[in-house]
């Protein structure tokens, strides 16, 4: 079962007194007085030095408290952790997920087909993965052409309008972040929606608004199991034979498709394995919507585009393939938040997109950080002393400034900030796109700068205020600045850049965890609660009452049970 | 101007040195190390002691490593900090907001009328308080309810479907937040759309849906200048122009209304000032929803509920004002948020709301706590030695289980959760609502009492895995416990138990800034930012190439103005 065997790579825990790590912390202590004002005056050409650009898009990270010296001693670290061995095995279909003994595969899922000399074609346990995830994209292409195209009917000879994702975790936030992004590519009509919590709120709100004959369910769930898409399949099934009129369960294979791999599952519930689109065990749910969990995606913009998409991730593991470490955004990035976290000391980073499409990807990152490297133990079983993953939040640009930029500027805690932006915007209207993008630059440059209680001064001196007023209001005006940010721009919101950009940080976070020595891949902290929360509910449902649990779980339950009762 | 001579209440900072806190630190080095599992076992009634119910609303804080001599000594720095003198200078309507010379009476949205004895009328700087609020809620109702009932009509005699409100911070995510919440109690087809984001993807998006001859937009800005409302007010102003046939300036009224001050600017917009509904300096705008801010959810709800949700708040206020410290849920709240930030070490706090419709107040949260206590120095302008508010962040329950409570429960920092529930849901669906409660109580079970280690070999012997198995797997199954959180349970949301609810968070951030000894009502941290945007669009959009700032943004700025005139 598990192996844990593989020397290839190093499977411990990042130790603080790792010669790489020692010598930043002494490197920190060093320079951590130095203000950023003092590091761009000090080099003119300080953008230059940090900034590059890979796959269409470019990161400047000048804007944080580092030196050349600071990037050459993390790529030391990046090296003494074997980031590059354990990025090849990771390429190559090694198991390197080994607490469940599984290759880490989702590069593959976006390889063009057929091989070439640089993509050579995947074996692993006999599995042909280029040729299985090709015919997979296949099944996809025809299908989703189908139903654009008005081809695919409902049971009553209509076409379909309404696509309902069904899905949780990476079933849902992938496919909803890329569809909500991806906006301005969609050509027809069709509308998505996305239901993924128990809460039968979320389902009602979307059942109260579409039509039976014309929406297709896409039920998203690996095993077939998860309870939460099970139980909303299930309800969405309910409200298709009562709610369509005349509707037989032989209906159902009209308006419900499946992704899943559970074929016996899958056909109990009334779906035709036909419309049963697979993916596999090297595909971990946080990294599938490059899979058929993106099927949601290529009905919302086609199958030509959905290619693009992929594409665009292609061209950045190309990139994180093959870059020197000092010249790999992936690593840089990675990198840049190892200094922020192990050494600056931060405890989360704020994601902020100045562009409304990309309203959801904070909250993809979210699961795709904190579920890959939120974990307190190394591969080896071994416990971290150093910090692992910060808390990643965050909601697009302009929103936040009004709302908690405030802490940002001005809170007792130093939180880092990756600013996100494209040049270009799909509308045309005038005005908006150079307000957005001077909003975007000032704030990481107020960041950065500061303002100090001089320069407040000498403000509030040339308004002619009192100096009663002066001083009273100086230490409120005044902005500590020195606080870092990343800024990443993309010349336009396309499919290829939105897949590097996934990509971008799905690598980040690949390194993060290589340099912390944790299963990126794994998510055995979820287990507990879905354990527990299937006792409970037989006890709000049952005739007992609670006594098993702490006293604060028992009164719960109990308040708990006498509402469900009374309803 | 500023008035820091106000001695009835502390405006200065919270030593590190004050005795209570030194009594609260020394309490905290010889409890740290003791388990919430054996607290429970210690007490079977410490559900009893820890918990209480108000206005409605029951808070359970039980699941937190505290004892009541915590509390004990919580309750004695609140006293030593003179948070009653201040909670009571903030309902008498003193203008405790010193550095903007300003009073601070969202509390006074919410007073019955006319006033009775124990809500005396209030009368400041020769306002009558309480009479102007009643009289523009008269106007709020008349007006909702012409909308409502279809008797105001657009420019072409149809009747309204459609409101966008276009405000950002608090003119948006209040609104937004309680028109969503309130999903299940809007009667009317009338359909709300909110934009806040001066990227034009945002307005973009809603303008596609709408049709000008039935929609009515709502602009919410105080002064009428604030710089992306007034973008996007202008966008829909001249969409209407252009896209509604035939239509003329003097049209306009029909479709334009204003939550503003600012008669002048709405005027000259082409509103009728007969619609422009006011609202006061000492509303603050993370705190107006109760003001006429809160037009678009009384469009949405009708007035009728508009008044029950202002009713909610004032038995919440009631509340606040008389119950002793030791039973007052907003003080409780905050005071378990400062034993989590300043003794135990917390970085931020996660709000799980375990209910879809309350999907944005996690973000409502953000702007409520960390624009007012996201603050480095006092009142008294001395700067602060301790930490004050930590970032807020969260997403709706069983999605974040799908997303980040990975790093929650496994993570190498200890974030402290506060879980809301309704007990009764407002669908029909079955099953859903006893799997999201346990889904909900379960949660907490797990961060409070993990897994150890000899629990997951015991289970994992049971089921028969061989022993090398057990050992490589042991440490990664293993949950340290010893999680805080807090359950909050609503007994269903409603617009009064809404109301509660955001009147106790409301107090709760009164109640840590008067600890800490912050002004928070002021944002002195917006401004910095604003003057740089203001710069750096005259650059993007002007002949001259930038170079009075840092390389990076000038390198930033350089790479826009060539896409921005390539446009």
């Amino acid at each position: 079962m598990p192996n844990t065997t593989d020397t290839a790579h190093d499977t411990s825990s990042l130790k603080p007194d790792a010669a790489a790590f020692e010598a930043l912390q002494n490197h920190y202590t060093t320079t951590k007085n130095i203000a950023l004002r003092e590091l761009f005056d000090a080099d003119p050409h300080r953008f230059k030095h940090f900034s590059l650009e890979a796959s269409g898009l470019f990161l400047d990270y000048a804007k944080n408290t580092l030196t050349s010296e600071t990037m050459s001693l993390l790529c030391d670290l990046a090296r003494e952790r074997k980031v590059e061995t354990r990025r090849d095995a990771m390429f190559a279909g090694e198991k390197i997920n080994t607490t469940e003994d599984r290759a880490v595969l989702h590069t593959a899922l976006r390889t063009p087909w057929p091989p070439s000399a640089g993509n050579r074609a995947l074996v692993i346990d006999g599995q042909k993965i280029d040729g299985d995830v090709h015919a997979v994209l296949e099944q996809i292409a025809a299908f989703t052409e189908a139903v654009r195209a008005g081809k695919w009917l409902g049971y009553n000879g209509k076409q379909i309008t309404d696509i309902v994702n069904i899905g949780i975790g990476g079933s849902d936030l992938g496919p909803k972040m890329v569809c909500e992004a991806l906006r301005a590519y969609q050509h027809t009509e069709l509308k998505l929606h996305f239901v993924s919590n128990v809460d039968g709120h979320d389902i009602d709100a979307v059942l109260s608004q579409i039509d039976p004959a014309t929406t297709l369910f896409v039920i998203a769930s690996k095993t077939f199991t998860t309870m939460e898409t099970m139980m909303n399949g299930h309800s969405a099934r309910n409200w298709f034979l009562t709610q369509a009129d005349g509707a037989q369960e032989s209906d159902l294979t009209h308006h419900f498709v499946a992704v899943s791999t559970n074929t016996e599952g899958v056909k109990a519930f009334g779906i035709d394995p036909q419309n049963m689109f697979p993916f596999w065990d090297w595909v971990g749910g946080r990294y599938s919507v490059w899979s058929s969990i993106g099927l949601s995606v290529a009905l919302a913009v086609g199958f030509e585009q959905f290619s693009e998409f992929l594409a665009g991730a292609h061209a950045m593991d190309n990139h994180f393939r093959s870059a020197p470490l000092e010249r790999n955004m992936p690593v840089i990035l990675a990198l840049v938040g190892i200094w922020q976290r192990n050494f600056c000391g931060s405890a989360s980073l704020s994601i902020a997109p100045y562009h409304q499409d990309l309203g959801n990807f904070p909250s993809y990152l979210q699961q795709l950080e904190m579920e890959s490297n939120g974990k307190r133990v190394a591969l080896d079983g071994s416990p971290l002393q150093i910090k692992t993953c910060p808390v990643i939040w965050g909601n697009v640009g302009t929103n936040g400034q009004h709302a908690y930029f405030q802490l940002l500027h001005q809170g007792t805690d130093v939180t880092p900030v990756d600013f996100i932006a494209a040049l270009a915007p799909s509308h045309h209207l005038p005005g908006h796109q150079a307000a957005l993008l001077a909003n975007c630059f000032a704030q990481s440059e107020a960041f950065m700068r500061g303002k100090t209680a001089d320069e407040v001064r000498a403000e509030m001196q040339n308004k002619g205020m009192p100096e009663s007023d002066i001083s009273a209001l100086l230490p409120h005006r005044t902005f500590p600045g020195n606080r870092p940010s990343n800024t990443i721009l993309l010349q336009k919101l396309t499919p290829t850049s939105l897949g590097s950009l996934i990509a971008l940080y799905e690598h980040k976070t690949f390194v993060q965890g290589a340099i912390w020595g944790v299963n990126s891949f794994d998510q055995w902290g979820v287990e507990l609660g879905k354990v527990m929360a299937t006792h409970i509910l037989d006890e709000l449902t049952g005739n007992t009452a609670p006594d098993k649990h702490d006293s604060s779980t028992n009164g719960l339950i109990g308040r708990a049970r006498a509402a469900l009762s009374g309803n």
